[in-house]
């Protein structure tokens, strides 16, 4: 992604800028608007000497995303024994994120990258996606040690649904982001979408 | 997305050319080795032609895609009374076809053209991901009728699930899209992933 320039004094200075100014117009102007040309003005520097360095947009955003120099969420569930309310805050910060049209950009943007380019699809799933990932199977895992979640069940796949839900909202674009299925969601997972059969005490569960 | 000159006869005739030789590639060789060149030597056409009617291979893609040029999935899940099985056929057809790698570069390929251009994924949005979400949420509705879902629960966050959970895969590129974890979501979703105390159907007893 790197120009062979990298590493001299000066050369780093000017890659420096360059990413700053990717960040900076980012939050400012979301990807769809960001342009080589306003990176470059932005950095002060000609637009060829970004080119010469990045393939294009999605290299640059990649490449500013993977250096953390963009914002990333806390990513760790957190275990307070309640598995329901751990996974609904993490979840809702997820989602609150991802509802801000600055992030959204930003996922669009890498989610782009990832589509043209197989080891920028590596290097972001490593640093961003896969932990994601990975602290939700955790959680459950805790869930089964101690009896809340039932044991065999393919946690990597509920992984997989909790992500990918908001992830094809921000994606499709068809419906604003917001938490308000979230909760619903997550007691579809938890609880399961067929009613209960007669006689269980419908006051004492928690389906809203 | 296309040029002035589109609807005259032979620049029609040049129009389809182009179409038909980008979907050629995309089966042949995938989005990523796809270039706006080699659709240009395929469809006998110089690269400036292509180049003048398209913006890049994103949009050279998606209206291939819109065209129906590309093979689409049949998307109505049955209503065969069994809400399991309808959906766990649906399901798997869908995984299966993003499990081929050409389908899943094309998949790829339109989430790219999407996060470069919000009136391509209202058009992809209308034309495919829509469709796919609105079986799913009518079948659901289904089962709500008969009994089989509970009412009230939020039947689109479900479907955003039910589609997120293999697009995650697909676009993440961290595990094969294999039908393995299907059927453990399907039942996470319909029957909840608490375990079930002896004798009781407790899974729904609020926890907290």
């Amino acid at each position: 992604m790197t120009g062979p320039g990298r590493g001299r004094p000066r050369s780093e200075a000017v890659h420096r800028a360059v990413l700053s100014a990717t960040c900076e117009l980012v939050e400012e102007v979301g990807y769809e608007r960001l342009s080589i040309e306003g990176v470059a003005a932005r950095a002060g520097v000609g637009k060829q000497t970004v080119y010469r360095r990045w393939a294009g947009k999605s290299a640059l955003v990649t490449e500013a995303v993977l250096t953390g120099r963009l914002a990333v969420p806390d990513q760790t569930v957190r275990d307070t024994g309640d598995l329901r309310a751990d996974l609904l805050l993490w979840l809702q910060a997820l989602v609150g994120l991802l509802g801000q049209e600055a992030t959204a950009s930003l996922v669009r943007a890498t989610a782009s990258a990832a589509a043209d380019d197989a080891d920028a699809a590596g290097e972001l799933y490593a640093r961003f996606t896969g932990p994601l990932h990975a602290t939700l199977v955790d959680r459950l895992a805790a869930g089964v040690d101690v009896g809340q979640v039932r044991p065999g069940a393919d946690l990597s796949a509920v992984a997989d649904a909790l992500i990918g839900a908001p992830l094809y909202r921000v994606l499709a674009r068809a419906e604003p982001v917001t938490t308000s299925g979230t909760e619903d969601l997550l007691d579809a997972l938890l609880t399961g979408l067929s009613p209960l059969p007669p006689g269980v005490p419908a006051e004492g569960i928690d389906r809203r």
